[in-house]
């Protein structure tokens, strides 16, 4: 069965094919209002995400299914079944999943044990695809082009899933040019530098101050910066204001610099700033319904082919054993501690893909 | 946009309007089965409120629609995004919006944001306009009038928003008589006997006891005291039971009196009322539901017109900020510290209403 | 009304006509696709449980209804309307209502008070009935019968209502045979064996050892061991890997034993027997759903009929009142402590159930 646990496992094909259905279904919306007349999605948060879990349903309706959903605080889950139980239970009840867990793998654990497609909806800190995908719509469609772009990448590029899987997808294009926009604590980790980045043959450039990058960005991408994630809180009151885009800041800008936010924002991009044109935060969300009703579409259409290999080249090595605290290795009934090995001959946990030593 | 944040903001004709399509869907259904046929409402409460939720929800699905569901403690919201960010994403979802907030002006503050028709469905102890449309079909089909009729209200007074509000959209009747029936600590706050009772020209008295007022009444309007309204525990405990509606002190009612309720009770109508014929309560639930499929058909075709101005006469004034510890003003990003002046010449907060010196 | 409130308010030719419907929906669901447009269910969960809710919805869903959903923790049960009034209310709504509820006989007070069918989707610890419309379906599939069965039922049949209700539905047939495997703490109750296995005539054994009972077994019930049944902690310890369902236990089973499970599952069963052709726990879900549809189906369709008289010979006696705390008397409203007398001459409460001294 097909899934979509990563943005990496989609081709830059089908990549482009998504991002053609999503504007087809924009321009023609009555086109689609029965794609999915008689299907049920179920929206499985176990961990709230009102707006990301919204954008899902809405994406269903639009397409004329039902949706069914869930949405609870995470403290139950742990008196609850398992992730993969649930994904066999729900197999009955809807024709396609998504998921948000807090633990990190519990997407891929669902969509091995699903009979139906499993969209991963964020699982922990690992990935967020849907994300990603409106991420790359809203470039598309405001800058023309993937190739050859100065992208400016703010605010917690350490622990931040969507810059991590913006990257990754970006990497694939050809004249990327990273600058990352940073606090020293938060600063890109290094085998997204090596193994990503440099692995693609593209460059980066690291700069701690927002209005130095300004000024050659075709593209800024924000996140928040969160207090808790600094040893020293008098650290933190000294950088903080430092990453908020404010009007006075954007006027450094490009005139066909383009802002993205993956939302929701608490308080690093100053409300002045929603009304000017390179603001398209707003406009993420949107492109964001459209692609997930272009996945969903593709996906329900796949699942009617015959099963495919499913296989990520898993194996078992005794005594090897994933030792990241958040992976649902240590949670999951039973679960295998299964590990891949990447291209660059690291040894990975399937499941959260952390390294395995 | 046109948007329902407080029941004036209805004139009197548009009420009857309201009324009329109501009746009428009661009573050919199956005409408006189809009426909202692809649209979506969602029910944004942030604040759990089953009962009323579920009565946009029926209205939206007897009108043909969708809904897309969100309830959640108050707790959660306090890390969340702004009320004006999440009526900016929903309303790339929905094609309107029904919001419940514990802080006094987010409905506002959400219409003034959205991009789609907002329905205030309480915003703390500020507004509830629909259970006033509630209210106001119900008397309207019970009594088959508005004009001449002696009003009683009993419980909380001075915290109950759903009098307040049902105070000022009666007060634009002729002869209406209201009996103020509550113990002193909750008696109406003076500024709604003058603004409101008496600049329309009408009369009140007050009581404390239920029974003496009983018999004049064409309409008693029952709501819950609370027990920690009181300083001391012993005045509630001493009072608490003369307020409680029993078949004995209905008795004493006359037999074309109408009891209503605003729902939930506790204990304040004993369920052996619930038989009697002048009990009313329960119709209001139904006529509830009704008004909001009327008010959601009404809303979503005024969307359809052009832009209209959205001003209530607002300014800044250096210095002058709310006060109010219940207002959105104080936990919204960057939301700007409006006023207005009322007919009155008194200066309120444009969120929440209240009196800024 | 028609509601379901306990397994044994359908006689076993209307369990046979739900069986069958079940059967006919999963071969052509396409003729039951419109069954319910128009319709709601409102799934009133006053104690989370996903997967019985969206069993419901999912029902729902595939017969084109549409749904009406609430689910929140029982700690906000506390402080709001009795379960009455929301049966009322909901009543304006909703076509039809499953709820759930931590209090013992919830379900029944609904029922008294709802304009609507009422289907018991669990009472506390007293009724799961449509639980036990999946498990028998799954028996008539799997096994082709319901006489001469050799049923192994295996935990804590104590407490555990899906059993006793199980149990009671199969003791209307002929040559069942009962094999009780649970420690000593949690045996099954005194009066389920005298009052309802050997007043219908059929027998039982009871073994302390799941790998002793197994090789007999047509069929095997497991349910969950809690730690917290237990007084003495190193007991559980002692005890709980007994009655764990391993591959290795499995093997000594019939090649036609058919194994059961109402899940969720926390360890009870090992995920490795989850591909073994006997295991048929997922199998029950799928049942679960078809029946719910079943039952859905056959109540809106009574529904239509006049008012039948819903009496269960009720009365009042003084000074007799039940003291189960379970039980939602303590609770709810100005709720009559009413009786009624088993076939046994046992007075019990007529809402949970239990004895009456």
């Amino acid at each position: 069965m097909r899934s979509l646990i990563d943005i990496l496992d989609l081709s830059p094909s089908e990549l482009d094919e998504l991002m053609d259905t999503a504007v087809e279904i924009e321009r023609h919306p009555e086109k689609f209002r029965a794609a999915c007349a008689g299907k049920k999605i179920a929206t499985l948060f176990f961990e709230p995400s009102t707006r990301t879990r919204m954008s899902f349903e809405a994406a269903m309706f639009e397409l004329g299914g039902n949706v069914l959903s869930m949405s609870e605080a995470s403290s139950s889950t742990a008196k609850g079944e398992s992730v993969a139980d649930t994904a066999k239970v729900i197999s009955c009840y809807a024709d396609i999943i998504a998921i948000r867990h807090p633990k990190e793998g519990a997407a891929l654990v669902a969509a091995k044990n699903a009979r139906v497609p499993v969209i991963n909806a964020g699982d922990g800190g690992h990935c967020h695809p849907t994300q990603t995908l409106a991420d790359l719509l809203t470039i598309r469609r405001e800058k023309g082009r993937f190739e050859f772009l100065t992208v400016g990448l703010c605010g917690d590029l350490k622990y931040g899933r969507t810059v991590h899987s913006l990257i990754g997808a970006l990497s694939r294009f050809e004249g990327i040019r990273f600058v990352l926009i940073s606090p020293r604590e938060l600063s890109l980790p290094e085998y997204v530098k090596t193994e990503v980045i440099e692995k693609n043959g593209l460059s980066f450039s690291e700069v701690s101050s927002l209005e130095e990058a300004l000024p050659e960005l075709d593209l800024l991408y924000m996140t928040r910066i969160q207090r808790e994630r600094f040893e020293a809180p008098a650290e933190y009151e000294r950088l903080k204001d430092s990453y908020i885009l404010t009007p006075e800041k954007l006027a450094l800008a490009r005139e066909d610099c383009c802002v993205l936010h993956p939302l929701p924002r608490v308080n690093e991009i100053s409300v002045a700033v929603d009304n000017d044109p390179r603001a398209c935060y707003f406009k993420q969300v949107q492109n964001g319904k459209l692609m997930r009703m272009a996945l969903i579409l593709k996906l329900l259409k796949e699942a009617e082919k015959p099963e495919r290999e499913n296989s990520r080249g898993e194996f078992l090595l005794e005594g090897k054993r994933c030792k990241n605290p958040r992976c649902i290795l240590h949670t999951e009934q039973e679960l295998p501690a299964l590990l891949k090995k990447t291209a660059g001959g690291v040894c990975r946990c399937i499941w959260c893909e952390s390294a395995v030593e």
